[in-house]
């Protein structure tokens, strides 16, 4: 089974990408979704959303307090977002999950980038941690680890080369026994900037032991994208002018 | 079946976004793509991509001249976008069907757009022109036509409701025999901001003869969603320092 632990939080493009994201997901056997929201109730739209999408799913929901929540006047790598939803994805797994049946992998998907599906063949035999390139990562085409022989030896990518696993979240996945042996291993939130991913990784394992996927990190089969956030000004000028604007029944 | 006309170009996020697009569409029966790339010849990248993707398809190019191409100080509503591509895609069509044995419909999908395959079973059994609203367009939560009695009435949109058909692209579809047997009904470059579709639309039907669909144009079933340009500052930054970058045989 790959577990995916997806954080999410309401937004205008929410549904959407919600819902673009299952149809991915839809083509991948024996995946396990985990859906986090960031919120303190689990809301509606996403709860109606996971009855009808037609995969195996688990719904949580944890709120970031304020003080760790990303203002819309910071750069987006100010602060990093989801990890109280990632730690209780981690935590439901090792409530759920046995050390000694347990039988897959974790991978920690954010709900707004793109995954050829081709990735989760790749990582679903990960035997203890498995990295691979992701696609227009740390304002570059890609970020990558940088294979020699076929070990990884270093970090293909701007931003401090020198951390010990220079990887973007979405450029890893774990096997679910080294989660469950290491129950200490979790996500902070008070890292330095950047340090998230090797913060958890440095818990878990060593550079020399990590497996290099997608023919030798040459191919990129998860991408960066984000999505703009929808600019609805228009509902508020028909409300000055006393116009009543969409109707907050339908759902968007 | 179902004829998707999605014009395209290249940017970083090109491969991507079509990847996403081919796995919603492959949950839906009966679909034919086709893809026009914006560009004089066709890409090694689009045609790759087209041949592993599962889906049937017909790859087209045309490139858009300079003097209709949006330049990146234009706000994105100033030129329409993917014109000659979309009637490359008809010409397509019409060359290709016979208006005695065709049957389908024609959708307009552009490249970074989400749908719900759930629209596809609504648009499959248009007469003439079935509409529906559109998620996240004009500056509001959804555009959409106004149903009074199960007929279009008007159109609830910000920006110039007296459009005769006052809708996005990804809010109709067309029964293919419409076009064929109207062979002058194209997209034209020339008409004013904002009446590309209302300028198709009144070549082939009337707001009366419109077919109301996703429950009486009540549900949102396509979302406009536009995703961010990669930025990849970092490359640059390398060069600068004297550093090769990205390696350019690693398509991403
Ligand atoms: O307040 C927030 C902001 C983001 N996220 C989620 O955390 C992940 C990473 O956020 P985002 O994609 O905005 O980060 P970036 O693309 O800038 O790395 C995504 O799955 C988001 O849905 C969240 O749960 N709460
Ligand atoms: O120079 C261009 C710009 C856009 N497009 C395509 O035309 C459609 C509409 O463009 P876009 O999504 O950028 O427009 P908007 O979201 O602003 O309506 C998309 O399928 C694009 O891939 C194109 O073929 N050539
Ligand atoms: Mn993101
Ligand atoms: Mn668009």
């Amino acid at each position: 089974t790959i577990y995916v632990i997806t954080p999410t939080y309401a937004r205008t493009v929410q549904k959407a990408e919600l819902t673009r994201l299952s149809y991915t997901f839809l083509h991948v056997p024996k995946l396990h979704w985990i859906l986090v929201e960031d919120s303190p109730t689990k809301t509606a739209l996403v709860s109606q959303f996971l009855s009808r999408c037609g995969l195996t799913y688990t719904h949580l929901n944890v709120a970031t307090p304020p003080v760790f929540k990303t203002k819309s006047a910071d750069p987006h790598w100010l602060k990093p977002r989801g990890v109280l939803q990632r730690n209780l994805g981690l935590e439901w797994l090792r409530e759920h999950l046995h050390a000694d049946t347990a039988n897959g992998v974790v991978y920690f998907a954010d709900d707004d980038n793109t995954y050829d599906i081709q990735l989760f063949e790749e990582m679903r035999y990960t035997k203890r941690v498995s990295v691979w390139p992701v696609g227009l990562s740390g304002y570059l085409r890609y970020e990558s680890p940088v294979v020699t022989n076929g070990h990884v030896t270093s970090w293909f990518t701007y931003f401090r080369p020198d951390r010990a696993f220079a990887t973007d979240m979405a450029g890893f996945s774990i096997n679910v026994r080294l989660l469950l042996d290491r129950p200490e291993a979790v996500f902070k939130n008070t890292v330095r900037r950047g340090h998230l991913e090797t913060n958890l990784l440095s818990a878990i394992t060593t550079m020399g032991e990590l497996e290099p996927k997608a023919h030798n990190c040459t191919k990129v089969l998860v991408w960066h994208t984000r999505t703009e956030k929808a600019d609805l000004r228009n509902e508020d000028k028909f409300k000055k002018r006393g116009f009543p604007g969409s109707n907050p029944d339908i759902e968007v």
